[in-house]
């Protein structure tokens, strides 16, 4: 067996976590089209170039290191290359350098590959301008109309963005690939939860993304003095919500499985005074599960539990549904490949689905896709302290690379 | 018996409202100690003036109208006349327009009257300076520290808006009454709240002030990703605050009264992201109740509610007790004639608590006081709707007048 070299992907990862380092608080800020970000993908490309990779960055930022025929299908390795704010060392990046690290060792070892091999570090995943702006160009998910109108929170336009990294709209739509062009798509990343760990398993097989739905719902009573008027004749709207939160693991018992979150996270009280009882309370309702009709039978117990308690609190309550993705399901092949190699290697692991939203979900539909975690210690991720132990970084590339080379053979 | 005429507290009331109408919102904003605050004072002084009374305008901005002997004790009648932002017509200057009818009853019907009365129009008392400054002048309750450094959310100083005004500190503190110069202190006020509506009562024969208790709460967990914490492994600082608030009312019903109330009004999450487990709730408790003991009995069952709670669902818990006032109780002799009085005139009545603090409260133990309510449509008040049917005024005005005319003969 080909093995991977886990100091060279140390030093990569330490290399490039530089970009970006705040010594202040030790967090990485790179976020997407920013000038210190293209200068982590500039490194990128040498790097690519050293492992002697056809490199390129196509017009949505993504850069690309390209191993065999540039005609032939491919099959991909991607993540992304950008961070939060104060993020981690490890969220996106693993997946690319791992992907390195995999033809690094090809190359060593002379391993015939039948079809190209395909490296790509994805643009503006974590959400600056919307969130996974490589991934949807690749995958052919953008409008020339949303290009132009997206804007970051502090009002730059995405536009604007990309002509200061050098790039514009009209490139970023010619990113797109043909799904002809690929044979497969995979990615490996720091599971960014506490599963893998409190379940003392080295690797996730992951065989899908959660769908989710988010909501915004209003209760609205009545504003009164909170000493005159008695328990009993209070229309309060947060105890009309707090009733509700006290029903969710009910909800989910009753109506969910145990992939199903459902969580608050914003509450906007009006007027929000201490002495005020609230007249009205705003809040967010976030829902998932692996299964669609799983979501429509949390959504409608939400509603019915929702409607049952405005009604015993002398509520007024309506909700909009702001988003509802439908869950993805990796190519059960490609899931039953990865699960082989795992055992094939006597690791450690588990399948399971992912919560939150990866490059390669836009990909399922057009390719063959796979996706691989490893664990994150105490599930942090998107912070400073975001850690994922070299034993386990060194597994998931091994798993990368050998579920890589049966795709690729 | 001598009746007090409606039309005449009516046109009073009707034009005491135009000080500080707002077309737009048909509110009142007639904040203390603003230039439109001192028009209606000179108002009222003018109409003191017209009923014969002695008029003055103390160093805190209260306007006193005195009949009677300048240097006997006098019976004070008093309630505020500033009003909050888009507040109403009746809330404070009731008891201040009424208090001057009862005096031309007096006059028109040559009634004796053993003692001085003297009816107080007392300066904001709707907190834009923390409240209750008129009242806690004459009572003594203020310090030259705390007048100079006093500020209204927009940063002004108490001590500026007094210059404004003609005032200043040191003759705010000169506006201190001795005890020795009060037979007793009445004040009419609305109710605003909905109890006595609901109980069909036109009358509240109020027996003291609730109690009341003010937190600040800190419960942290930790902010995970909504997607990929499952529920049993998050330590979910709203999902605290949520079952918290679903045992208030088991709290009340094993360690409260009917009087006792448990509010929360604030609440701040932190991150406070739809997609984000809250991992900090910060929130208010206001607890209140007319026993002291109830008071503590109701603090402690939440601090063990509170830590249980905390414990089950991985928080931290900490809290912050930002005021304990206690429970004011009126006179009784003057609380049983108020009753009295309410009886012969066969009026239906209420003996209930105030959940609202009142300029009274300061007063209580300084000399013998009585307040009297009368109802609040649909139980309104602080805002522009706030409304109470004549009838009551007239019937509230007519009590205050008999209790008036007892304590002075």
């Amino acid at each position: 067996m080909s093995s991977i070299n886990i100091e060279r992907i140390e030093n990569d990862l330490y290399e490039l976590s530089k970009f970006g380092f705040n010594e202040k608080d030790k967090g990485i800020y790179r976020q997407g089209l920013t000038e210190i970000d293209m200068e982590a993908r500039q490194w990128m490309m040498r790097k690519f170039k050293d492992a002697g990779l056809t490199t390129h960055m196509d017009g949505a930022g993504n850069v690309c290191g390209r191993l065999g025929d540039p005609d032939k299908p491919a099959v991909l390795v991607g993540s992304h290359l950008d961070s939060v704010p104060a993020g981690g060392m490890f969220d996106g990046t693993l997946g690319v350098v791992a992907g390195l690290e995999c033809i690094r060792v090809i190359q060593e070892n002379n391993i015939d590959v039948n079809c190209p091999i395909e490296i790509i570090g994805t643009s503006e995943e974590e959400g600056r301008f919307g969130g996974m702006l490589g991934a949807q160009a690749l995958s052919g998910n953008l409008t020339l109309d949303w290009l132009e109108s997206a804007r970051d929170p502090k009002g730059e336009y995405l536009k604007d963005a990309l002509e200061k990294c050098g790039l514009n709209v009209h490139d970023t739509l010619r990113a797109r690939r043909d799904p002809s062009s690929m044979k497969a798509f995979l990615e490996l990343h720091i599971e960014q939860g506490p599963v893998l760990e409190n379940s003392n398993k080295c690797i996730g097989v992951v065989d899908g993304i959660s769908g989710v739905f988010k909501w915004l719902v209003k209760l609205k009573g009545k504003a009164d003095h909170a000493g005159t008027a008695p328990m009993d004749m209070r229309s309060d709207a947060f105890m009309g919500l707090a009733d509700f939160a006290h029903e969710i693991s009910r909800i989910i018992d009753e109506e969910g499985t145990d992939k199903s979150r459902i969580t608050i996270g914003r509450v906007d009280l009006k007027p929000g005074y201490a002495h005020t009882i609230p007249g009205e309370a705003h809040f967010t309702i976030v829902g998932r599960d692996m299964q669609e009709d799983v979501m429509h039978q949390l959504a409608n117990s939400c509603r019915k539990v929702l409607s049952s308690i405005a009604r015993k609190h002398k509520l007024y309550f309506e909700y909009e549904q702001m988003s509802w993705l439908e869950p993805k399901h990796f190519n059960p092949e490609v899931v039953d490949l990865i699960e082989e190699e795992v055992k094939a290697l006597d690791y450690s692991y588990m399948r399971m689905p992912s919560g939150a939203g990866h490059d390669i979900q836009f990909f399922t539909d057009l390719t063959p896709t796979g996706l691989i975690f490893i664990p994150s210690v105490g599930g942090v991720s998107h912070a400073p302290d975001e850690w994922s132990h070299w034993d386990d970084v060194e597994k998931g590339t091994q798993v990368l690379l050998n579920t890589l080379l049966r795709l690729a053979q």
